[in-house]
């Protein structure tokens, strides 16, 4: 029980796809690693599944033609992406009527609204590109920005009803939470970081343009596999991290391994769940109480067939009544079975989430056929995911940031303290909160260990 | 090591003032309990010290006449509490300039302002008397309120100059946070709790009005010191609760202790530091992370004499310049020493307290000879508390909850969850966040306790 700590170059704590990558760079740089994880699996935040015979993506799911490092790391894996459908008309339903729509912005209540809802699009993206990614602190009129919520700017800017309830569904969608729950600068940054409005909510060309159909997580799972055996550490969660200037213990239950620095590669928030021994400075210790996930199910319903496509339509909609607020044709590309993707966020998640299995189940699939009609009611196989309920996730998909916490803790998100350095996609630069910006925050820390080794 | 568990019918999880109030009522009504503490010492956000000769209080020192419950526990215990000086002119700090100011509100800038500033302040107290002590997610608008900041709020009212700046101070002293961070609903209901803004700022009268010459902690060491020997056991910070419907283990390193219930008194933010096995409901286990505490740092001079009052100054002052934003002669009242203590809220303690020792004491004796004069500079003695650097802690005095946290989540900040209770003066109805609530959410968790166990 108390041998002497296994000892290598860098512990990982966390096994999803920023701490793996973080690993791979450091085992290629021939540097020896140990990553240790809580959950019983790698990949975090992704997690494959399969239903009634159809692979489903019960986390991180989509890819898109900008997010190079993801794409890169795939094609290295040799895990091939295929294009989301994207054929046909997207239905929004909305205040008792479903219509059909084309492009980004559904345009459900005559010429007037869409004005309004153009209008304050407009000028959302022109904040967001004011915001530079990755440091929004710097922003001019930041701590403005910060100090008030997305709500708040809708009402300020005089967003008619039509605007504000479709940023309800974009901040469900996006962050899961509401407008107001977070602060404008968060939501303008990760705006920012995703390359503007189009880039995060367009499918074809845009966040949702792929997706793997061997499933996301088989990214983490072909880097685990490539690591030298018996680098990663299952059922190991990170409870202590005792460190000093030359290194650190990494202890977990029965199990700790030292190491000359490490990367913790979890959700802001989660990095409460270690101790630190000496304890971090102030804002690297109050940083995870300011940095909440956000709270989002995923419910999947496969069918024989895709049949709305029949109908001419994409399978993509948007919907202002609960729990699902979005849906996406999810099925796989040889088309031979019809799978629906709906997301729950926010307050349609943390409704949704405490139902029982079969009434989940009833509402989900109510959901779907009030959009795709009756057939929707009889699939062949039904799953969701609640990540809030995942020990090691409580929400997700990912960081929901409230006002104030960007301009005084946003330095500290990514700054490394002693030995210690910080990864995750929450960290990233580019598409934080994608596979993207786990990706690349793996490789930033990564390389920012190695240069500090020498 | 793996003895079988001590057992008893309670266990409070913290030796707080609101931990050892529920224990003592267990007590008193026959029960067996078990307080456990993860500091050395009883008191939690109360400490005595003592600094050149003269006691002074480094945590939650005044208490007002309104706040019953507080008082007549230390009646109880036959601890006095003796005036707050008050005699005298205030001085207000404001743009370069030093002004006196009787009363509450300090008059800086000329007429204009003030009527800005009244303005300000009598919209503010007419939005809080409409929030329901207790469960402001019930008030008229309680959304709205709640999805924005308090800085959100002062611009919407097209607030002057002089009344955000004075709001500001008022957050950093209240909540220990900038108006930027914390929702104008958790405000006007912390507000509300306490009965009004007279209630809060007021010296004689109101929540400043008197103070322990034995110190705060000794209402706690007191409570401590009557429980059956043994009750209490320190450094054992509660890391696991295994509950059932019929009861729990709580389990910290090398000790654990079975009961039929447990109330757990820490601030909300800290109940994230104790696993609970099942896990809580969703909106429990997200409650912590949306309940930072603020930052708040305390300093304490110590003079021969209270020499400001020769110059007919009370020693109460607000000033618009870091790092001490407000002052109180907190002398003890034999006179036989002066004793000036300074607050730094929000990003003025999250500034003062990563400096070191002595540059801390420099601008603290700097901001005191900038309202007091010279004299100031040559204390006999210094301390500060900087209750961020404090594991059990991390922030303080009380929490600063951000925008979009109680509509969500504040019905779930005191609702029991199968035999685990909650206390904390963040679960009070009256006066949240002082010792008052500490008090009465230890009394009312006893009776549920009670009321369950018959």
């Amino acid at each position: 029980m108390a041998a002497s700590p296994a000892c290598v170059d860098v512990v990982v704590v966390g096994a999803g796809l920023a701490g793996l990558t973080a690993a791979r760079e450091l085992v290629r740089a021939g540097r020896s690693v140990v990553v240790v994880e809580g959950r019983d699996r790698v990949g975090g935040r992704t997690l494959n599944a399969t239903v009634a015979g159809a692979h489903v993506d019960l986390g991180g799911t989509f890819v898109g033609p900008t997010q190079r490092e993801v794409l890169a790391l795939a094609d290295e894996l040799g895990l091939a992406a295929s294009p989301t459908y994207d054929e046909g008309a997207n239905l929004v339903r909305w205040r008792g009527r479903t219509r059909e729509y084309k492009g980004m912005i559904p345009f459900p209540i005559g010429p007037r609204a869409l004005l309004g809802v153009g209008w304050a699009q407009w000028r959302y993206e022109r904040l967001a590109r004011a915001v530079p990614p990755g440091a929004p602190w710097t922003a001019k009129r930041a701590e403005e920005l910060d100090g008030q919520t997305l709500a708040s700017w809708l009402k300020k800017i005089r967003a008619g009803s039509g605007a504000r309830e479709l940023m309800t569904l974009v901040a469900r969608l996006t962050w899961a939470c509401e407008p107001e729950e977070v602060s404008l600068l968060h939501a303008l940054h990760y705006t920012a970081a995703a390359g503007g409005m189009d880039a995060l909510y367009t499918t074809a060309g845009g966040a949702q343009d792929r997706h793997f159909h061997l499933g996301a997580q088989t990214l983490s799972t072909r880097l685990a596999d490539a690591l030298p055996e018996g680098s990663v550490v299952l059922e190991r969660p990170a409870r202590k991290i005792e460190w000093s200037p030359d290194g650190a213990v990494v202890r977990s239950h029965s199990f700790q391994v030292s190491a000359k620095a490490v990367v913790v590669a979890v959700a802001p928030q989660h990095r409460a769940d270690i101790r630190f021994a000496p304890q971090l400075p102030l804002a690297h210790r109050q940083l995870p109480s300011r940095w909440p996930q956000g709270t989002i199910t995923k419910a999947y319903a496969v069918y024989e067939t895709p049949f709305w496509r029949e109908a001419g339509l994409s399978g993509q909609s948007l919907s202002d009544i609960g729990p699902i607020e979005a849906t996406f044709d999810a099925s796989p590309s040889d088309g031979s079975r019809g799978v629906l993707l709906g997301f729950a966020g926010g307050d349609n998640s943390r409704a949704f989430e405490r139902l029982p299995d079969q009434e989940r189940k009833r509402q989900a699939l109510a959901a779907f056929a009030a959009l795709f009609g009756e057939r929707a009611l009889a699939p062949v196989g039904y799953l969701d995911q609640r990540w809030s309920a995942e020990e090691f996730s409580q929400g997700g998909p990912t960081a929901a940031v409230p006002p104030g916490a960007w301009t005084r803790y946003g330095p500290t998100l990514a700054e490394p303290v002693g030995p210690i350095h910080w990864a995750g996609t929450e960290t990233a630069n580019r598409w934080t909160g994608f596979l993207d910006g786990a990706v690349s925050s793996g490789k930033r820390a990564a390389a920012d260990v190695l240069a500090k080794l020498g």
